[in-house]
């Protein structure tokens, strides 16, 4: 769950599937990224699942897309982004959406 | 992957967790909801990932703002939504958002 402040904000919608036998060079660089975008002014947070099949779906929330921009063009993450291609990804899906509504539950039991 | 035109169009981001032990109603009742979506004007497309620990990503996409409040506000969708509040969910965030940007890849050897 991602604590977000209300609306608007902007949502970086990235979806993909890895290839079979990605090697340990991902999972080191997916939490360096993890770590490297909570650095970035503007970043509000993340939701990241990944499914046996290899699909993922990755959720990160923004302040606005100056923030998103920051982070796009990190000389860091714009390594990560190369080696995704070049090793990694079957294919990706990349969008960027403003939200401007939210809402929540939690159980009363949880 | 979900085959969605060039933006605009808006996206519903569904993020959740289910409680322990849920039952078989779920499935039966996600599937069902699944199939219903698909009816629905304006409907692109859907993309659905659930871990092992039970949290999930739904993203769906959606025409524009009308299509989505016809999904909303459909009957047996209504009576999902209270099911799933009563009995399935922990919690979950919803959001709207209006997605501006896209882009894909897609490995040379898939």
């Amino acid at each position: 769950m991602a604590s977000t402040p209300p609306p608007p904000y902007v949502a970086v919608l990235f979806t993909n599937r890895l290839a079979p036998g990605t090697d340990h060079a991902y999972d080191t660089t997916a939490a360096r990224m993890l770590a490297l975008a909570q650095t970035i002014d503007g970043f509000f947070g993340i939701e990241s699942i990944r499914a046996a099949d290899q699909t993922g779906i990755t959720i990160s929330y923004w302040r606005d897309y100056e923030s998103i921009e920051t982070w796009r063009t990190h000389p860091e993450h714009l390594d990560a982004q190369a080696a995704g291609r070049r090793e990694w990804y079957d294919w990706y899906e990349l969008r960027i959406a403003e939200v401007t509504r939210a809402s929540s539950y939690t159980a009363s039991n949880v």
